[in-house]
């Protein structure tokens, strides 16, 4: 067997306007390179009593088990469901684009009785659709998609979804991987029962951690369970046991990935929430009067669009995956094709955590002109 | 609710010699502050091809599914269970330590039918003693620890125990969390179905990720499953097609993990295979020596004794605890506890990757000879 050999890591340096990753700041990736330390060393155990502070402080709760998960958002998802779910029980599952197709994948394969709730890709909820379908069985989960991140929508009215689904019996978890950090997550006055995210978007560290918080509720759930949950990784009362005062070893965190994430939340603390949102809102309508402007309009209606992440309509005759590979290979810009249906007929951009600036809408704006043009 | 206000990152520098993580070598945390790209860039693809061909020469192997997985060590653990194991299925684990001990608890979590085989702490088993308890059943897996970080102990024999496993119709996993880039994983040669690693022990990165390999025996099994794998995030055959020419959207991977995890096997390539075992070796028999010298005897004998992990035997009279805290506090070097029932009896000490290094060793000693003096 021959030993390989490659040259020094070269990669391109990319304007990141996709669905995720976005850009990290300087100041994250400079905390990354910190020579790591130990999984149970005090200073670490420190580290995670500061994040989880910060996680309540973004997810605006003051749940005990809010912990950032040693995996991707999609790792959020599934312990989200495999802690709640139980083989045989009744979920519900609201379908409104790729995100929610699967949560209804993983609850299948967790066991669960699925029952799904479709709206067509680009459209959201009412509360009054939910609420019947809600009243069809006592399902034990019910779980939606706050922000869509293949479509661009965001499913509004969350605090009144969530008191129907306490109303008829059911638990809620809610999708925030896209929403947040950059538009309003409020854990506890909507009353969510489990909601997970990503490091790697809204918040604008690495992808590779998923901050997750749990209810009380829920957690009654879990300890009551008849048998542990299939995942030993993602068991959320070990990672409890981890985290808290015992710091029974679980696994071996990567200390590199929390010095990332305390430091992107320390940025997202120091901004505030509000003036976080504000820039991100102000990006996006720079972005979207641009785009009309360009004759790109955006597909999701201005009432339920999303500042974060925006689905823009291809015009007559282009060839999108031209324009996105071009974008990429002569510009440096990251955008996204859109998913399932609507592949060829939208493209998507993402305007988030430290990618959400004045000076990449503009940049962008002036490379589609360009690319559109010739 | 107020806004967390906490100070730059100020964690302390350590000499890591304990289990793992080990240190990182400068090169890999420079390679990890690259600005990460998305994680279907081009680059990244590049990345995965060359870190897949860096991976089959740690692992000895020509395996086409290899791959490393987004998470922990354990998550490595969790995949070659959870893609292998149906409901119902019998699997053999043999336990000479916790990590054995978990494999047992994540199959029966997993719902198989599992039997045990055991060993005493610091203990391996006999090639006769395995094939006996295969000869009991047809398992459809049997799983063991190559290197026991929990002992100290190499489980030898691997490749006469996989071709007994075979001749009796079971497909072996084997955990080289701690063994794969200190001593020989000759994954091929030993016909191994599914061995898994972790980045942060004796390859030298952060942690965050978890080598795979899988043999075309076990891929078929995996392929001809009759219900997909219980968990989505760890879906081998969903790995394969990311990694593979499809490039299909699986998960948000890290690009900053990979960068590291590149660079760090790119070392274990210059500097050799054989070459890198022998400084293992060499810088274990340093410690060996000096340990016996200051009465903290080596607790495995040498014959099965691990370069990466050794426990040292506790002097009567002396509180592991209080040594092991000082040596952190005062001289900022991490040694850990032992396990289970030999946590007042030893110290385990690694010398990992980038930590195998004749200065960290004559530190060490010299630091234990002072606390144990005082």
């Amino acid at each position: 067997m021959t030993t390989p050999r490659f040259s020094d890591l070269n990669v391109s340096t990319r304007i990141l306007l996709g669905p995720g990753p976005s850009m990290a700041s300087p100041r994250v990736l400079r905390a990354m390179a910190t020579p790591p330390v130990g999984h149970l060393d005090p200073d670490l155990l420190q580290i995670y009593t500061e994040e989880q502070q910060l996680l309540r402080y973004v997810f605006q709760t003051e749940n005990e088990w809010t912990f950032a998960l040693s995996g991707t958002g999609t790792s959020g998802m599934e312990a989200a469901l495999a802690n709640l779910i139980e083989p045989g029980d009744a979920a519900l599952i609201a379908i409104h684009g790729y995100f929610g197709e699967r949560l209804a994948e993983m609850a299948t394969r967790l066991g669960a009785e699925v029952d799904r709730i479709e709206r067509p890709l680009g459209e959201i909820f009412s509360l009054k659709e939910i609420e019947t379908a809600l009243k069809r069985k006592r399902y034990k989960v019910f779980a939606i998609v706050h922000a869509e991140t293949s479509t661009g929508a965001e499913q509004l009215h969350i605090g009144e979804i969530a008191a129907a689904a306490h109303r008829y019996g059911a638990l809620i978890v809610l999708d925030t991987v896209t929403s947040l950090g950059s538009i309003p997550v409020k854990i506890d006055e909507w009353d969510i029962d489990i909601a997970y995210s990503a490091s790697q978007k809204s918040l604008g560290a690495p992808s590779g951690l998923a901050p997750i918080t749990v209810s009380e509720r829920a957690r009654e759930v879990i300890q009551k369970r008849k048998s542990p949950p299939p995942s030993f990784y993602l068991d959320l009362a070990l990672y409890a046991k981890y985290w808290g005062e015992e710091h029974a070893y679980h696994h071996t965190a990567s200390a590199s990935l929390h010095y990332a994430l305390r430091e992107a939340l320390r940025i997202a603390a120091e901004e505030g929430l509000k003036a976080r949102f504000a820039r991100h809102r102000a990006n996006a309508e720079l972005l979207w009067a641009g785009l009309e402007e360009i004759g790109v309009p955006p597909f999701i209606p201005p009432e339920y669009r999303l500042p974060p992440l925006t689905t823009a309509r291809v015009p007559e005759g282009v060839d999108p995956h031209r324009v996105r590979t071009r974008l990429l290979k002569e510009y440096n810009i990251e955008i996204a094709a859109g998913f399932g249906a609507l592949k060829d007929k939208v493209w998507r951009i993402g305007l988030m955590g430290y990618s959400s600036r004045r000076e990449n809408v503009l940049l962008l704006l002036a490379a589609l002109r360009e690319l559109l043009r010739s």
